[in-house]
């Protein structure tokens, strides 16, 4: 049994007072006890196409920089949330995540890109900016293994078993739903992924912001095996705690063995 | 835009008396005006292991004979439910659907077997009676495309997927969740499945019965493919309406295009 902390928090566009708000959250998570603590998607920059190319940074920037040191002072997983990270030119939505030396043990670049135009509603085109990575990342914690994964990832139930079968027993989902799609389908979306791979999942939201260029829709959570809310938060800034407890995992797949039913040779 | 009625009932130990209400409600449901009609999980017979093999026809017995004819009568499409099917003494749960002139147009045996041991709630394995089939089924009406698949293959995302890449719009459930699961879990994985396939899904449960041997849910539903409720029962023997259009699906696909967002290549 392990505590995860969510920090959701918002981005604006000035980076060194983001990265000042994200300092003091992770403190306060790991002072709650967290032993994982995490961020939301894209948090060092407002949530907008333009700002991805001018807050961008390489992968051995100062925001990665920021949160290795964080991490090792801390001695806690870090699960940095996304950043823009640049790469030959390229953009990228990217989660790096610490270990309690502060060693980066792994980077996941949102694989499925946000594109969508809703009558009435939201439309984005991260594509215009965005190059979409190819790879999938479940990190070998000594607490468990967790897979990390970036927001509209959630919308593919393909690749939340994939890192289920690759021994995820809890997935983090640094993410930003809008107003329009997070109503409608966020809880949702979120307790089926848990539900069907009988993981946890915490999806850490961006907090709602009444100035910025996106109105995340917030309502970070963790939802249990069963499908249940371990904890649910609203759309302002805060921390979201939850115990997460590996075994529990093994006790659903147990008595409820979806994945030891699952028939891959007709799939 | 057409109209489809399910009718949740149950099925006692006397088979005539089963039939008798399952024309009674079908009939009711073509005069409602669903030009597509279903029947729940082993209608025909108590939902209990021992009833199977004692209530299990071939592919051309009575039952399947009564739904032809029905069909043929009334003009409908009839999703025929499942009833135990036996053949080269193997007993199957299989739906068997018929079109307007009352001519077979699919059979499914159900794929996922249920064999579920939960702490303090439902015990129940199927397999012990049950050989599961192989074979998917999408049935190529002149209304839409629609599948078909049976009770607890509905918590295997893959076999959804799999119909809705095959071009069903309209996928039709027949099923019986039960006291433990149903609560816990039948609205979730509607709702999800109907989502992420960008389908609609009609979930055809037994009715409620104090007195048989398996207490189900009950709780049909319709959902539409941005995850909305078009219509919902309650335990209750009943009919349960709602109006499929396929348009919408479209609609739906072109606004948030999910499908085509997919990376099959990395799954």
């Amino acid at each position: 049994m392990f505590r995860i902390g969510l920090c959701q928090i918002d981005g604006s566009s000035d980076k060194k007072a983001n990265l000042k708000l994200a300092s003091e959250y992770v403190r306060r998570a790991a002072d709650g006890g967290a032993q994982v603590v995490s961020l939301p998607e894209m948090w060092n920059c407002p949530y907008a196409a333009k700002f991805f190319r001018t807050a961008a940074e390489p992968c051995d920037g100062q925001t990665v920089e920021f949160m290795s040191r964080l991490a090792e002072e801390l001695k806690i997983y870090l699960i940095g949330g996304s950043i823009p990270e640049i790469e030959d030119g390229r953009i990228y939505n990217t989660s790096f995540s610490f270990d309690r030396e502060g060693r980066m043990i792994g980077r996941f670049r949102k694989v499925h890109l946000f594109d969508v135009d809703i009558e009435g509603g939201i439309r984005f085109k991260e594509s215009d900016t965005l190059t979409p990575g190819n790879e999938m990342l479940v990190l070998d914690t000594d607490l468990c293994k967790i897979g990390v994964a970036i927001c509209y990832d959630v919308r593919f139930p393909e690749w939340f078993r994939k890192m289920t079968l690759s021994g995820a027993k809890l997935v983090v989902l640094p993410a930003a739903f809008n107003m329009t799609t997070g109503p409608a389908h966020w809880d949702l979306t979120m307790r089926a992924r848990a539900l069907d791979n009988q993981i946890y999942l915490a999806a850490n939201a961006r907090a709602w912001d009444s100035d910025g260029p996106y109105h995340s829709y917030g309502n970070s959570c963790i939802v249990s095996p069963w499908g249940d809310f371990v904890s649910h938060g609203d759309e302002k800034t805060a921390i979201i705690y939850g115990d997460i407890d590996p075994d529990y995992v093994e006790k659903i797949r147990e008595q409820l063995p979806l994945l030891r039913h699952r028939r891959p040779e007709l799939y």
